[in-house]
C-alpha cells in the first residue's frame, strides 16, 4: 500500500500518529521524497488496513493499493486451478461443463421433458428458477417449493445434478437436496446471504453483478470463502453499459482476467447476457474460444410461451446444435494447449 | 405498449394467436400499416402484459412501452405530494428534512455525542449504521443489535426519530423502535427484503442501486407499495459511471425527475454520492436548489478516527456550518416558489 | 415513428397543426386512443423527419422510432453481405482478413522488418500508425509524413495494402497512396472528416468510439455512405466501462448485432480493446468464434522498446503463433457455416 | 510515478536496464521491497516518462502515477483562479457569466430578437451554432458562414460577445471576429483541432466528452495551454450513463472537483445535459449553488419550431425569469464566501 501525501516532504510531527498507528498493526514504513510529493511505502500485511480511515486523514492526498484485497482466491496464493466436484461432475482445471434447462421452472412435463432433452444434447448439469429476481411486482415469480421438488424430481430421472438460484437464507432447507446454489447478479452484493453460504460446504454458482468490477465478484466469493466455502464457481453474465442493442453488455476478457487473478472456474451465461436468443450462439462459441469452464444456457421447450425471458431462451434442436458445435471448439482448444505445452517442453 | 412485427403487412393467420391471447388479456389491438413497418398498439391495462413473453414471439421485432409499469408510485394516477410522518416529523409536499449522523455506531459517547450536536445544528433526525455492508469481509462490519441500542439510546436522549440501515430480514425484530428502516443501494433489488418491508407500516428509506436507473428504483417502491406500505423515501446517491474523481457520480437531475414521475418524497445522500468530504458542501447546497426534500448527511466527531467511510464524514462544526447555509438555500428556494405561485394566480 | 401524447384523447384543434405539418412532410397518421394514452403512428418516410422538433411540442411526452435512422447501412435495404476489394484483398461476405502492425512507425527498419515477419505469418494488411493520437500533449505524436513514407517503402517491399490512421482532413494529401484509411475512435463523429471521407472510393476503417452505441457507429458509416462512399469497415475496439481491470470492454455482441442491422464487415480490434497483451489472444480467437470478418492486431518486434502502447503489443513470434491459431478457428467456423447450410437444404 | 514489480525482490540484474534508463532521464529510484511485493518510487519530473513504455517492460506489473499528468492547467502549479477577458467581460476568479441564445443560428430576424431579448434578461455573452454537429447526416446542419455573419450582426446591435462552435480547423478564419470559440463534446479529444487553437490566444470553451474523465478534459486543457493559449473556458455539459430518463447525466460534482485541480474557469450547460427543457431551470440553480462560475443556456423565441435540440430551449421568458432567480442565487452563495472569508479572519 502507497499512502501519498499532501504536502511535501512533511513535518515529522505531522506524521507520527500515522506511523505509530501502523507499527501497532504490526505494518512497517519507507518514506520517498520526490520532487513534488512524498510518498510512504507500507511494508507487511496490508489487507488489515483499512484503507478508507487513511484516506481520512488530514495529511494524506490519497492511498493506493499495490496488492490485491483478497488472499482466499487470489491465485497468488493458490497457483493451481481449483477443480469442484458437483456429484462426480468436474469443473474447473480443464473440466468443461455445461448447463442448460429453462428460465422458470414451470411444471413437471416442461422441467422433465428438456431435462432429458438437454442431457441428450450432452449438459452435464440442468438449471432451472424456482425463485425468480423480477423487476415488477407484477411479474410472475417462479414456482418456489414446488418449482425445487420438480427440478428434484428431474433430477432423480436424468441423474443430472441440479443449478438452481436462492433468494432469501430463510428458503435454505428448501435447497438441501440442490447440487449448485446460485446467487444472482442482483444479490452478488447481498454480503449477509454471502456469508450464510460461507457456512455450507455445497458449490455456489456466483454470478457478477450488473455494474460491479471483476475485483468486487472476487471480493464477493472471498465472503463465501472467508466462511470456510471454498466451491465458488464464478459466472460472468453481462455488465450494463450505455449500449441499448443488447440487455447488457458481456464482458469477454472477464474470462481470462479472471483466470489469471484467482483459480475459481469461470463460466459465462450467454442468454442473460445478450437478452436475445440469436445471439446466444456465437457468444457461447466466444466464450469457450476465450477459455471459459462452462456455459450455463436457456432452454425452453416453447419459447414463445416461455413465462419469463423467452427471449433469450433457445428450443431444444437450437441447443443440440449448439452443443455440438461447442464440443469441437472445445476440442480445438485443448488441442492449442496441448500444442502450446508441447512447445515448451 | 406498441408491438413492433418483423414483417411488414403479415398474414392474417401469423398474427391471429397473438391477438387472440391479447384479447383474452382484455386488451384491444390496433393496427398501423407503415412503410416499412407494421406496428400494433395495444389498448386497455398493459401492465398486466408480459413484455418478454410477447418479445419472445416469432413474429414480434420488438416492444416498447408507452406508459410506466409502475402504479402506485406514479404521480400520474396519485397528483398530490406523499408527505410522510416520523414521529411528528413530516417529510415531502414542501416539508424538508435533514438527517445527520455517523456512518457507523462505535460507542454510547460518540453516538449521544454527535446526535446531540446535530441536533443543536438542525438536524431533525439521527442517522446511523449498526449493521454495515462492506466489500471486504475483512472489514469493520458493525455492531450490530448493540448498535441499534446505542441508536435507541440517542433517541431518548434527543428524541429525534433515527434511521439505520437493514440487510437481513431475520433481523427484522432488532427494528422495532427504529423510525425509518434504510434499504441500502446494493439491496435496492434485493426483492425477498422489499416484499418483507412492504408488510409493515414504518417509513422506509430506499437508496438508489449504484448502477440502476429511476424506473427500477421506482420498480423497487413498487414491490414495497404494492405490499401495502406506502410510506416509501426514495434516496439519490450517486451512481457508477467511469469518472474516478470521485467514488461515484450524485445524478442531481434524478431530484426533479423523480419529482415529475412520482409523489414520494426525495432526498439526497451527498456523503456517499462523492465519497469525498470536501464535496459534501457543494452537493448539499446544490441539492437544495435541485429541489431535493431533505438531505441525509454523515457527520463525525472525530473523522480522523472513523472505523468506516472515514472521508466523506463531515464534523460537527463543518455540519453546524453547513446545516445554516442550507436553511438559507431553502428559505430562498421557496421565496422562489411562492413568486411563481403567485405569478401565476 | 410513434408519437406519445401528454393528454390521452386531446382536442382536435391542439393536435391539428402537428397533423397539418406532417401531412406536408408526405407523413400520414394513424390515431391510437388508448386507455391512459393517445399514440399517433407516423407512416411514410420518417428518416426525414426531424424527431427532436416534434419531441419540443407542448402537446408531445415522447417520440419513439420503430425503424432504424440509417438507410444506406441498413441491412434492411441491402440485404447482401458487402465485399470491399482492397488492391485484390476482399473482406466481408466470408472474406476473413488480418490486419498486423505496429502501433507507430518508429523507422525503416522497424517497419520493414515488421511487414515482412507478419507478411510470413499470414497477416494480409499491413497497419502503422504515423499520426497518433495521444491523451497527453508531452506524449510521442508518430512520425507525420515520414512514417507513411516509411509504410509505402513495406508496402513496395511486401506487397502488404497499407491501413493508417488520419487526423486531420488536410493531412489527406499525404494518404493517396494509403490503401484504407482509419477513423479511431476519438473521431468517430468528427462529422466534418467523415464527409471529407465520404467523398473519396478509398475503403474507410471506422472505430467504434469509446462510449458510442452501434447505432451511432452506423449513423457515422451513413456519414462516410451519404457522401458517395461506401467502402466503409466497421471495427469494434472496446468500450469504456467501470471495469478497470481491462482498458477498455470488448463488445464482443457488436459482431453478431452489426451482422444483422448492416451488410457492412467487422472487424475487432483487440489489442486497443483490453490494452494488455496477454489478452490479445483470447480475444483474438473469441471474435473470429462470435463471427469477425476479420482482425486487426497490434506486433512489434520489440514490445520492451515501443514508443508508445506497448502493453498491448504481440511480438512477431507470438502473432506468428496466434496466426496459424486464429486460421483453425475460422476452418472451423466455415466448416459449421457449410454444416448449416446443408441442413437448410 | 511507482512502478510495482511482478517479483517480489528481483535480481538486481534484471532491473538494471529500468533503473539505467531512468537516470539517463534524470529521474531517481528508490526501492521499497514488502512483504509480497517490491515497489520503485521514481524521484523526478515523471511527467516526461511514458507510463505505457513501463508498462510494457517484462518485470513490470503495473505502474501507478501519484501525480497529474497535467502541468499548466494544474492548480498546484497555479494557485490563483485565472480571469478570462472578453472584451471586458470577465468570467473566472469570483465572476460569474451568463451565456444564452438559440441552439442554432436560423435567421437574422430570430438571432437580433433573441440577443436583444437576453440581454435584457441580464445574458452577458451571446451563444448560437452556425455549425451544428449532428449525428445524423440528413440533419440539419446549420448555417455555416451565413450564421456566423448573423451571429456578427447580432453582436454589433447588442455588443454582446458571442461564443460559436468550431467543428473544423479549415473554417477558422471564418472566426475572426468571433469572441469565444467553442470546442464541443464531440471534438473533446480532437487533438489536431486542439493543437490549432492552442496558436491562438482567443478564448476556448472546452465542452467535456460524453465519456470523458475530468483528468482527460484538463489534459485536453493541456494541449491548447501546451500550445501557447492559456484562455481556456472549461464546460461540465453532462455525460453518457445507463439513465435513460435525461439524454446525459449532469455530473454537478464536476464542478468543486475541477475547482480544485485547475485554475481554469468551469461553466455549466444544462440544456444539453438534460435534453428537457423542464429541467433548465434545476440544475441550473443546483450549479450555481455548487459554484460553477457561468452558464450556457439554449433560449429561442419559439422552442416548438427550433431547427434542432428544441425539447432543451427555454423561451425568453422563462430565461428572463431563471436569470433573475439565478441572481440571487448567486448573491446568496457570494454572501456564504464572505461569511467563510470573514469567520476564517
Amino acid at each position: 500500500m502507497i499512502v501519498i501525501l499532501k504536502q511535501n516532504n512533511p513535518d515529522e510531527k505531522q506524521v507520527e500518529p500515522l506511523l505509530t498507528w501502523l507499527e501497532s498493526l504490526g505494518i512497517s514504513t519507507h518514506f520517498i521524497v520526490g520532487t513534488h510529493q512524498t510518498v510512504i511505502g507500507l511494508i507487511g500485511d496490508t489487507s488489515i488496513v483499512d484503507i478508507d480511515l487513511i484516506k481520512s486523514l488530514d495529511i494524506v492526498q490519497d492511498v493506493q493499493r499495490v496488492q490485491e484485497p483478497y488472499k482466499k482466491a487470489n491465485r497468488k496464493f493458490h497457483t493451481d486451478d481449483t477443480v469442484i466436484d458437483i456429484n462426480g461432475i468436474k469443473i474447473g482445471g480443464g473440466n468443461f461443463q455445461m448447463i442448460a434447462g429453462p428460465c422458470s421452472v414451470e411444471s413437471r412435463e416442461q422441467i422433465c421433458t428438456i431435462a432429458e432433452s438437454v442431457k441428450n444434447s450432452g449438459a452435464t448439469m440442468l438449471r432451472g428458477g424456482a425463485f425468480k429476481p423480477r423487476t415488477s411486482p407484477y411479474s410472475f415469480q417462479g414456482m418456489h417449493a414446488e418449482g425445487i421438488e420438480l427440478l428434484l424430481e428431474a433430477k432423480r430421472l436424468t441423474g443430472l445434478p441440479i443449478v438452481t438460484e436462492i433468494m432469501n437464507i430463510s428458503h435454505l432447507p428448501l435447497f438441501e437436496e440442490v447440487d449448485v446454489i446460485q446467487v444472482g447478479a442482483r444479490n452478488m452484493q447481498n454480503f449477509e446471504l454471502l456469508k450464510e453460504l460461507g457456512k455450507l460446504q455445497k458449490p455456489i454458482l456466483l454470478k457478477r453483478g450488473l455494474a460491479n468490477t471483476l475485483e468486487e465478484l472476487l471480493m464477493s466469493a472471498e465472503y463465501i470463502m472467508a466462511g470456510g466455502n471454498e466451491n465458488v464457481i464464478l459466472c460472468e453474465r453481462g455488465i450494463r453499459t450505455f449500449e441499448t442493442a443488447t440487455r447488457n453488455t458481456l464482458d469477454i476478457s472477464a474470462i481470462p482476467v479472471l483466470h489469471s487473478k484467482t483459480h475459481l472456474p469461470v463460466i459465462v451465461d450467454p442468454s442473460h447476457s445478450a437478452g436475445i436468443s440469436r445471439l446466444v450462439r456465437p457468444l457461447t462459441l466466444a466464450a469457450i474460444a476465450a477459455g471459459a469452464d462452462g456455459l450455463i444456457i436457456e432452454v425452453h421447450n416453447d419459447p414463445s410461451r416461455a413465462l419469463c425471458d423467452g427471449p433469450q431462451s433457445l428450443t431444444p434442436r437450437a441447443f443440440e446444435h449448439l452443443a455440438s458445435e461447442s464440443r469441437e471448439v472445445l476440442q480445438l482448444m485443448r488441442k492449442f494447449e496441448r500444442d502450446i505445452y508441447n512447445a515448451q517442453r
